[in-house]
């Protein structure tokens, strides 16, 4: 026992792949909970999350995982968000924190919101950080550092809620951001979904070519397309359920993507080495502020050169 | 003075940006060369050059350059291999191999094979590796260390030509494949042409949204766009050049992504989740298959996080 008294006092985790399990490794290091109750669909993945001691207890019902929970964590794709939270809604205490980790936000308080009874605190939530991987095995404590959580409580949110979640989040080793579901869904459709998108699109193109061989694919895929591959590995369930959540606006960027697209393709086809010139000079200096802003390393070839070797050209 | 005779008397390099500033690094280090002979265009990157001590003489003219070289290798801008060609074809010596180091292979063989004199051996190349940085002082030993050149000999080439040029290529590190130009020049297109063309394409659409600000472009981007930012942030010239040199190559890849991407934002529009999810699968084995060809780190999210932190979601 320490001596501090934790932020909360239990924490449950309904859904313990990369990010239930990145939360659980998270929550431990800070001592930010008294008891962590972990709950997920899979009878599999419980006894897996119990091998590797994630949590202090284990439930297979997750109306019994929350039950005198403070805070609670959906971290589930945002498709099965609603039904969750109908199920466990009439079990949440009282002042409870209830919060979820999708990567949609419009959707997910549409989903979940009428089945949240009034004196919980529902502030949805999404933790821009993440890898390709998946599961309970995934999850390590440092995910969130420095990484970006963003905040989406719906108009009327009891502040001092908003305010626990979001020290909880900073202890975890984030910086927090709020704004509206809205705004949060367009941001994220550039930044995340497009190229999520965009990056399994490519990679299906590339593996149903006839002239060229998936070995030659393979073989060469150092000269740039490889980058595209680690996108294209995330995970299915999460990536389905984004394109069906957050729709509108990512048809919207597409839309413009595809446009974009298009004025390349013709200045390609008439030679027109002037405008291609303009378009990759001007998009070199984006990758320097993202450097400079402490979201990605400064070494080239994300680094993987100290291991491997080099890409493109 | 080692008691070892070097693999070539003199090796001209001709351009010293990423690719030919690795090979003075990788030549030194495999004492490959009895004498490293540089040229480039731009005084500056030449001084640099001198600066950095890459070679073991300097020479403004390509033509003093080539002089008595055994082995001349162009690193320039593929737009550029037919000027260089025709200006240095004169002084090159009997029984000389001339390369280049040009990401497609059909417009170099057709801009500098009328400008090589029968009695030089003519063996365009291309190394598939490089980083997304460049001039003189971006180059380093190891960079095609495991990584493929590629060699497309015309019709009628000397074996033995290609055979010494293919071990100097492996004494840098590389493994050599050997296939004609038509061939190269399809497959680079899906491998690193398109793909560069599309993150090009996607950080210009990102940075030209109203609704969203540029802040919250870079601020998000460990979301999945900063992946993207990578290949974007590579040469604009040599990249302008590659456009215009792999015209039908690359204008036939981007119409078969264009289709495919046409039938993923239908699925999108209509909520066909069952198509989503069978795409979304299909592509995640593709990464397994290149890191096992050892092209690609072992490690989630690129082997970032441990430096700074996550992604995606």
């Amino acid at each position: 026992m320490t001596s501090e008294k934790p932020m909360f006092e239990r924490v449950a985790l309904v859904g313990i792949g990369l990010i239930g399990s990145s939360l659980a490794h998270a929550v431990r290091r800070g001592n930010l909970a008294g008891e962590i109750v972990i709950s997920t669909r899979s009878a599999e993945t419980l006894a897996r999350a119990e091998e590797l001691g994630l949590g202090d207890r284990y439930a297979a019902d997750a109306t019994e995982a929350v039950k005198d929970a403070d805070l609670v964590i959906l971290s589930v794709p945002v498709g099965a968000c609603g039904a969750v939270a109908k199920q466990i809604g009439p079990h949440l205490r009282d002042g409870a924190i209830l919060t979820d980790a999708g990567s949609t936000k419009g959707s997910v308080m549409r989903d979940m919101a009428p089945h949240v009874p009034p004196h919980v605190h529902f502030v949805p939530g999404h933790p821009i950080a993440g890898t390709e991987q998946s599961g309970p095995d995934a999850g390590f404590a440092s995910l969130f550092e420095g990484r970006w959580a963003i905040l989406t409580p719906p108009p009327g949110t009891d502040p001092a809620a908003v305010e626990k979640l979001s020290r909880f989040w900073k202890a975890c080793g984030s910086k927090v951001e709020t704004m509206d579901a809205d705004h949060h869904d367009r941001v994220l459709a550039i930044v995340s979904h497009l190229p999520h998108i965009i990056a399994y699109n490519i990679v299906g193109t590339a593996d149903d070519l006839e002239s060229v061989s998936k070995s030659e694919v393979i073989k060469y895929s150092a000269s740039g397309f490889r980058d595209f591959t680690r996108l294209a590995a995330s995970d299915p369930t999460m990536w389905r359920d984004v394109c069906l959540a957050n729709r509108e606006a990512i048809l919207e960027m597409l839309g413009r993507f595809t446009e974009d697209l298009a004025a390349l393709q013709k200045a390609i086809r008439w030679s027109d080495g002037d405008a291609l010139f303009d378009l990759f000079t001007h998009t070199r200096s984006v990758r320097r502020s993202i450097i400079e802003a402490g979201q990605e390393i400064d070494a080239p070839d994300f680094g993987r050169h100290t291991e491997i070797g080099g890409d493109d050209n």
